[in-house]
């Protein structure tokens, strides 16, 4: 089953302790869709300007996403983030934040793409995710992200967008700054309070925990003995865990195939970190996935 | 099978966000002791002045702890320790620490007591714990705790004492600091050369890991929506930890059975934390024991 993105599209400068990097292929659409590549058809819907290297459309439509609702603008330049990561993973620092051509990004679905059954509403001003959530026939599962910018910024369209999406996907600080709560399963209990079905909540190099009405699920991140590059884990997380419910047609409500999909985004996110940019997502394959996905269950089987 | 503790007996005086309480029973043989006593019989090595209140001796007594290895100095003071936690539990401040007759504790075993089958090992001097360990008749199962005040002051002696015991029971922050390493993993790995068969790394909230060999297993903290005191949480998952393997009379390289030990240290470390002191564990049952351990089955099958 095929499942459409919305997000962004970037070219980022990362520091990390193993060294510094620039304009690498990034956003969280591209970490998304590849990600969700391995499990099923992608179709993404983002903006770039035209100094968007082709090398990287050509990698993404290689892996079967469909890059047709990319708009590229004439000398507009592309999403750019320079960041830094010091000794703990889950702290970015961010240096600056070019927006350019993602300043005025308007989804454009093309069509026909409104039919797709499974939906992921990237970290996005929300009146835009709703938007785009609303354009969906009925039935769409839909997954959402957002980020601290807009839970403070903009908690009114934030609370709209929440009440229309079957799952939410955000980190644990994000979770607490959203409900105001301290302690992460009350944080986790008052955001599913605002509508979604359910909600998982990612702890970085902790693991994520997943909520479903009352039924709570932990899976801890896949033991790396060696993290080179944070930057897209979150996103690549929900690619795997999206790409996983779209290749079994789970509903939103199937608590079982849900714990499977935190499993296979733990999967695919621990591939994301141990390379630059999407460097190791290029060489992973299906058979290393799933060799990984059963190592989770020896770490946690008891 | 018995198991035989040696560590702190001691009186804390704590502050958290929900409050401050004076001259409360702790130290780290009794949380061990009595988490334990929920699985086999324990015996006590401590000392205490006579300060030490005798309804702690007697609940101790209750709890079918012997206490005949408890030292009682006349005109003695008991270990006092004075700290406090803010938001992040992980993380105590020590106000003050007064060891009274903790300072010249010299381990004193009770005639026949160095044939117990399970040996303990609370933080105390390296050399202290060398000399336990060397009483002990053969096959016995050893474990151990330490601290960064050993791992910095007194490596030396701490390396002998680690290349004699089964299981070694730390934090992450500990373990990076013994190993020099920054990985929680390649520290785990580094820890085993040591000589330890298996080690379990401690991580407060986030649960805990274990390795043996090259064999790794996570299992998360117990989810509490509030949590009053988070002293001795460590010292009750270690002694739930081996109660629960001298109850089924485990050797230290059975892997599952440490697994399912793992599961009932976490156990017991999520009562305790629920009220102050060992205000929960007093009123815990063994069937609140069974329950929170199928919930983890739950919380962790995929």
């Amino acid at each position: 089953m095929t499942i459409l993105v919305v997000g962004s599209v970037a070219l980022d400068t990362l520091k990390t302790i193993h060294g510094k990097r620039t304009h690498l292929l990034g956003g969280s659409a591209v970490y998304f869709s590849v990600a969700a590549s391995f499990f099923t058809d992608v179709r993404l819907v983002g903006v770039v300007g035209d100094d968007f290297p082709k090398e990287h459309i050509d990698f993404l439509e290689h892996k079967n996403i469909d890059t047709s609702g990319l708009t590229v603008v004439k000398g507009g330049k592309t999403f750019h983030w320079d960041g830094e990561y010091g000794e703990n993973h889950n702290i970015a620092i961010t240096h600056d934040t070019q927006l350019g051509v993602f300043a005025e990004f308007k989804p454009h679905l093309p069509e026909g793409w409104n039919t797709s059954p499974y939906l992921f509403l990237g970290n996005i001003d929300p009146t835009l995710q709703l938007e785009v959530r609303r354009k969906m026939k009925p039935g769409t599962m839909v997954a959402m992200d957002t980020m601290n910018y807009w839970i403070q910024g903009a908690p009114a369209e934030l609370d709209k967008i929440l009440a229309e999406v079957d799952l939410l996907i955000i980190n644990d600080g994000e979770a607490k700054l959203m409900s105001g709560e301290r302690n992460e399963i009350t944080a986790a209990e008052a955001v599913l309070e605002k509508g979604p079905k359910a909600v998982v909540v990612k702890k970085g190099e902790h693991g994520v925990f997943l909520c479903v009405g009352t039924v709570c699920f932990y899976a801890p991140a896949y033991p790396l003995r060696k993290v080179i590059d944070p930057t897209g884990a979150g996103d690549t997380f929900a690619g795997g865990l999206m790409g996983y419910l779209a290749s079994v047609q789970a509903s939103p409500s199937d608590e079982e195939a849900l714990r499977r999909a935190c499993i296979y985004g733990s999967v695919m996110a621990s591939f994301t970190v141990e390379d630059w940019s999407l460097d190791r997502l290029k060489t992973a394959t299906r058979e290393e996935i799933d060799l990984r996905y059963n190592a989770f269950r020896k770490l946690m089987h008891f």
